[in-house]
């Protein structure tokens, strides 16, 4: 079978390397071609000398990218990749975004947090927001996925079983989490230089983070009413990786028994997300570097308090990884191709 | 002036080996005797060549450090420091435990969360939490102080200015922290083995810690009210710091202009706790190696939470600093006397 | 294809872990069963959480990982592969031993520096040092492969085009290496527990590390003259990964142009040695996880020195990775089969 | 007694900034005044948020700090102290300079090194080399100091003793450093970018960093012979920090009693450096945030091989520390005022 040709727009950004890292063990696709603004004629092994003879690509221009794949991943700044979007649709090839032009449904909403404006509504119609685990149907029917951030995939993970049983209440949810210094991107900066991060950790962008909105639409969508949380993240040193530790109200009556019948009977069959069990806490160190999304529950009866902690890798399941999980639904591969990846332990 | 006589039981722990450590550079006091059952006939600088030339001291019985000492930081595990105190008690020594054994007021809680029980009443009812930014005046007139423990420590400080003026619920509040590694302690374990905690984070003892009800009584203390609140700890790949990012539901009309002004006025003269500007949040990279507790504070007006978060060094403010705080108050000096350190910034 | 069928004994220490972690990603191999005295009945994911739903495999006993397995790999402490090994050969089983039993061909040596006798000499006449760069034809032709070890395979693999061309002198060189903490094995112990290790580095075992025979045994035989080194290694606050930072004497008239031109032709063939641009230093960041080995080269010459830095991953090409590319080797695969991983870039 | 009155130019980068927190904590001294070109107006504390409440001075001009101080230090960019010190030395002010300018007594040196001139060959004769333990007396002379910079601390203090007795080879040194990432400054950049560097260790400016005709002017002076070494630094994923692993040859007969006898002779009454004993290894964990020098020595029989290894704290011992004591030296001031500081065992 003829592999599915992939080009990255974007690739010597982290989310971009990821996807390259990842397609390169990838058995059913092959990068085509890679494109940067800033090191267009390099190779990404001059940018990442760790990629040296195993991911050698020349950066070459976005439109030449366009035009060698099947298939177009966009890691851009936000507000670039509508344009993008529009010329993959045109030319019928599937585009999945990294960005966050495409995730949020309403307009109102992503001016308020971005700023910027729907340039063309049909196109966001088309886009699916792409986390497999709870819009699997749709996916297979679009050609254009939204994929979700980073912390938009660990929170909803976290809480939707709960949710969709009705188990919690809709107001009052918390979702504290934490990340990873790759998270927030590869250009050098005075709060991710090594000697002001390490042994360091705080809150960032506290109860307003551009991650608020597109979380509470998954919820929201979820739950069937229009859901507020408060979200807080925090920076951490460490590469990859991010616990979100949720907090919500148990609804009278509802047991722990309960709530882990319900987890077991969605996640079950699901081969990204691993339920641990009683009594075990999700832990980033044993995810990183594969597509898990480890979900851990309990509950505060002394307080009547749901807590679900989930632990992703925030550059794989929280964004190439999952990239590449839509692409597998895309493309009618097995979902798992090139992603059975066991986390190492050390 | 002749210094006062410092004695520390079970000096080779990190928390007794944190008291020598600050004591060689208090100008008012200096290390008379030190104790270490494992280490007797040691010197505390074989056990940490970090201290070589500076605390060479020898590690003796309990009972020499009772006899040399005006003062003696007791840094046992729980359940030993009852029968000491009592002989301090009796000599009429100072006595400061740094172990959780004269924490708690509640008999039956100690009783529940630590399975001792109270064998010396009337030593129970002397004893004073010693948390000096709440108690200083009690602690003043007594001579022995139940040192709190490091989220014990944090955590209140985050809330106790919004609680005692009645701005925030007394119900429903969720305590959020993650704590560096020292916390642990010095014994060599599978989850603090370099390899398994670095790249790593995950919560530990979830809604179950010991620390949970000492949190309690103190802002049950404070707020004249029984209060239960959601305690869940996190293991962070650091040394030393404890970030408590806690969640209050905001009592209606409060803003957070009352909130700043409410911290001001109750903590403009604390020397130890620093109220950070509006929109930055404390970070433990501020307050390594010092006495300070870093606050800061937040609301999410989208759902009307006040979100508090503090900063303390836990071997420093959240035990040997604030033991040493509080000899500093029981022996009528200064209370920064020695402890006047600056954060290193990088 | 029939898989190979892959035994570990020694399945839950930090080699037998990353032998079975990198076997789940082998196309031509399976975990046929594994074994383990300290966790015999449990599940390796149940030592390794990380591992959960990847690695599930319940350990055994050593008889039945014999019984079932094709080839056995065998990570066990020093002196305890000789009867395993008599045994597997008698079976006509494959035998690749991580320990250091086999490594050294001169039982006068062995007794020097571990203390035990050769048990089987005839054994030991078939065991071939399993460095492929180097011995690759050896291997081919044996059953039994005597893996190197981490330090083993770094410093050989810096110095060998150098010696083999007699460019340097063979007295007098310093191999100055630093290993991450995976090294050290599982068990915790005080110098690897994380506030101690964190924010430090040492030397350790100062010119008298056990790898030093097995180094000079390697080059002595790529050199033709019995070699004594210089070997001082550092323990690095880092998971995994070798530096060797390695000098020698420059024969006369012998310059940078030379020399380059003689690490191209040794490894320009070679898959996992990959030669770095002039000007670039190895750095263990861009190997981690992966088999490959960087090698740099340097000249001095305002002292005449020759400088080779190399970096390996100690738990890959220094221990699992390496076994699994000699498995390759004995078994007629490709021998990057199942190994082709890239770098992770950050 | 008045307290000296401290100012600071460029107190914003980590040396200046360093300065400004031990002159915090010296009682004979007091900071007078500090000036960023950066931060014109802003308070040392904006920039760094740990020193709140400690260090609010706010940064002026290089005048003003020349105007209101006894000593001047420059924490500057090479090429820049000359002029300033040219205007301390007009105005009779005491310069301690942690910047090149001055340290090199040859101007070929410096101009072949660092590619300027000597603007005031006076001025030049004036300067003393501000390494204590070896020009002790000279520094008492004079007002303008030309304080070290971190390596050329750390590899003399680990080899004069054993070159001063002549007991090893004055040629064939080899002084392999590893640093912590301060030593490269405050300004953000791709290899100090966290997720860059965490988990890494690689050489850089292999046998052509700016401190080795530094190095190498101190051992030639204290030998007697132009001597040249092979210099090696790698970048170390920790704060702080410099572990100098120094190899050198044995001359014949000489014993490692015999070394011992000189070290303990040469270091005995020296405050800052500690000789470790016989077996112990110097570990950059135990002088962080202090003044001292651990020295650590070993003979490798087998190959007649000397190997000394000092670790200092690149910012302190390394930098703004030594700074001090020259300062203390000039001031006629115990050495070691406001400079007895304990190391964090963790």
């Amino acid at each position: 079978m003829e592999k599915i040709k992939v080009g990255v727009v974007g690739a010597t950004g982290y989310a971009g390397a990821e996807i390259c890292r990842l397609i390169a063990g990838h058995p059913a696709a092959e990068l085509a071609a890679i494109s940067s603004v800033s090191f267009e004629g390099q190779a990404l092994s001059d940018v990442y000398p760790a990629y040296r003879e195993m991911c050698d690509l020349i950066c070459t221009t976005q439109e030449a990218v366009v035009e060698k794949s099947d298939v177009i991943f966009a890691a851009l700044p936000h507000g670039l990749s509508q344009e993008l979007a529009a010329e993959c649709d045109k030319k019928g090839k599937a585009f999945i975004d990294l960005g966050a032009d495409f995730r949020l449904k309403s307009e109102e909403e992503y001016t308020e947090w971005y700023g910027g404006t729907f340039t063309d509504k049909a196109l966001h119609e088309k886009a699916v927001y792409g986390l497999p685990e709870l819009f699997r149907e749709e996916i297979k029917k679009t050609k254009l996925v939204a994929n979700p951030g980073c912390y938009t995939t660990a929170v909803p993970l976290a809480l939707v079983p709960a949710l969709e049983k009705g188990y919690i209440e809709t107001t009052g949810i918390i979702a504290n989490c934490a990340s990873g210094v790759t998270g927030a991107g590869r250009k050098p900066a005075q709060n991710s230089h090594y000697p002001e991060l390490n042994e360091g950790m705080s809150a960032y962008k506290v109860a307003c983070h551009r991650h608020t909105p597109e979380i509470e639409q998954t919820l929201s969508k979820i739950s069937g009413e229009k859901m507020h949380i408060t979200f807080v993240p925090h920076l951490l040193p460490v590469n990859r990786g991010i616990l979100a530790t949720c907090y919500a109200k148990l609804k009278p009556g509802v047991t722990e028994e309960m709530l882990r019948a319900a987890y077991e009977e969605r996640y079950g069959k699901e081969p990204f997300v691993r339920l641990l069990p009683k009594g075990k806490s999700a832990d980033i160190h044993n995810i990183k570097y594969t597509n898990f999304c480890d979900v851990s529950i309990f509950t505060d009866l002394r307080t009547g308090t749901f807590i679900a902690i989930s632990a992703i890798d925030n550059m794989v399941k929280g964004a190439a990884g999952q990239a590449i999980q839509n692409m597998n639904i895309l493309f009618g591969l097995d979902e798992t191709c090139g992603l059975k990846l066991v986390p190492p332990a050390f």
